[in-house]
């Protein structure tokens, strides 16, 4: 059976293997992809994000525990910060879900960032359509950190969780602030500890400052170690999905999702495109030496650059 | 007195529009900085970074009263992570450097970052030329956050001031450790915390494992609450400074970061130019429903918006 075949018949390893082309632009994953994209559209898309130290990878563990009860075929896809230098995955080797991985209805993956130039997104994207193919009724992607390559990527989700967590500093709660408006739904992880209600009531304040009147993000407070309310978590989850679906959402939604891939795709390629051409005529050395000597301009250098390849 | 001449003759207000030009990408501005970019070459720019929480902008602030001593004129923008949907920064309305912001030799400035298809580095590096051409002797850029966009402009510093603190969590090591091989300076703020001696040990042995070996960044414990250590901390600053200045690496680094500048600008051009083609036609619309409703599949549809800027 080659690669396609098994991945169709659920293979976990056929599924594990074709991430790893996609993950080195490998374009063989890429027409595979292209003959089996008909194949999409049975899984549902969580995103998961929040502020580091929240728990959203513990949380994730819980939901899908609570998803694989009702018998439902679950991915994970875990982004994880790529060193900006080395390009290795910084989590890559961190030991997690030990049980949950050896459940053969449950896919987990950690996926290196690439840098701004890289294929981080495109990768992701790619990789949740192999969950799909794969059979996976829920994908899950989690990231760790609250960059604006990790927001491009979860709010490409279906349902957007935002996991926080009490009593962090100031400079959170502002970044906490930029992602707020992307979730669907909030949890507030360590419900154990003083001050989750306020957490809670913070984040309903400023939910209440939303002009959204046709949905209303729901707060759960929940805690993944001591695996409480996580039921009723997931439970807002899927009112979510099902407000999506009810009110013709969930479709309006994808193609905004899919109108961000196609762009970041294009983006991509074109700069793959300018770095080959720059980098192998020397334009770009000698360009980045002139305006360091002040020869030139950067606005002037740039333009010349871009002439290497648009037409007109 | 037209706005060029304002600028060099170093009046703040003449500096400030012209960074507000920059931002709303008015093209007059580039102009004016294309002819004045020979102007620039004084300041020398210190990136801070670190994660959420560390203490920046105070420990920013004190080494900017430092510099004051000497009578050295200075800059700070401090990036300011936008909101994804509403596109307005999220501090802007924070009141900080009161004191600071009097002295007619110090120019603060908060930039909004714009989401990835937006000029958040464009315009902080404008920024960066005009406040060059203004006069400042250092400009300093201060990240709020960890994310790609984040390190991709700090890096851009000559020097790149990494600012960590005491007893984070896990997620935060992890975090910290993508962006720890481009610091060239260490500060742990806060140390009169339990935990700053150990954060310093995890530092040192971090660095250990780097091969450099002709130059070794240094680790300060320092508050800048309490104002301890930050003359101590801006003169490893400046031993850095010297350091790149005797080996000749800052001209090699200069390079490098232009290179890295152009290719961004290079990107946010095509990248407009992509929206604004491939929106007017209608065609990413209409090719985003075509693959949500799986008639085409978003490599094919990616290929397609491609050939409306590449030519071959």
């Amino acid at each position: 059976m080659n690669i396609e075949e098994r991945l169709l018949k659920g293979d976990k390893r056929a599924c594990a293997r074709l991430i790893t082309m996609l993950e080195s632009n490998d374009m063989e994953a890429v027409e595979i992809l292209k003959r089996l994209y008909k194949n999409t559209g049975n899984a549902y898309v969580i995103g998961v994000t929040g502020p580091p130290g929240a728990g959203k990878s513990t949380l994730t563990d819980k939901l899908v525990k609570e998803l694989r009860k009702k018998d439902k075929k679950v991915g994970i896809i875990a982004i994880d910060p790529t060193s900006p230098f080395s390009g290795g995955a910084i989590l890559g080797d961190r030991i997690r879900m030990n049980d949950l991985s050896l459940d053969k209805n449950v896919f987990i993956r950690s996926m290196g960032t690439r840098g701004s130039l890289g294929g981080m997104s495109r990768a992701t994207w790619g990789a949740v359509k192999v969950l799909d193919i794969f059979g996976c009724d829920y994908i899950f992607i989690e990231t760790v950190g609250v960059g604006q390559s990790e927001v491009d990527i979860v709010k490409t989700a279906d349902t957007v969780l935002m996991v926080m967590v009490p009593n962090l500093g100031d400079d959170i709660q502002a970044i906490k602030a930029g992602i707020m408006e992307i979730a669907d739904v909030f949890a507030i992880n360590k419900s154990d500890l003083d001050g989750a209600d306020k957490t809670k009531l913070e984040v309903e304040m400023n939910l209440d400052l939303n002009e959204n009147t046709d949905y209303r993000p729901p707060v759960v407070k929940v805690s993944a170690a001591k695996n409480k309310d996580i039921d009723v978590l997931l439970e807002k989850i899927i009112e979510h999905r099902r407000h999506l679906e009810e009110t013709n959402k969930l479709e309006e939604r994808r193609i905004r999702n899919n109108k961000m891939e196609l762009l970041k795709m294009v983006e991509e390629d074109l700069m793959s495109l300018i770095l080959d051409k720059a980098v192998k005529e020397d334009l770009l050395e000698r360009l980045a030496r002139d305006v360091t000597l002040r020869k030139t301009d950067p606005y002037t250098a740039k333009d010349e650059i871009l002439k290497l390849v648009v037409n007109e």
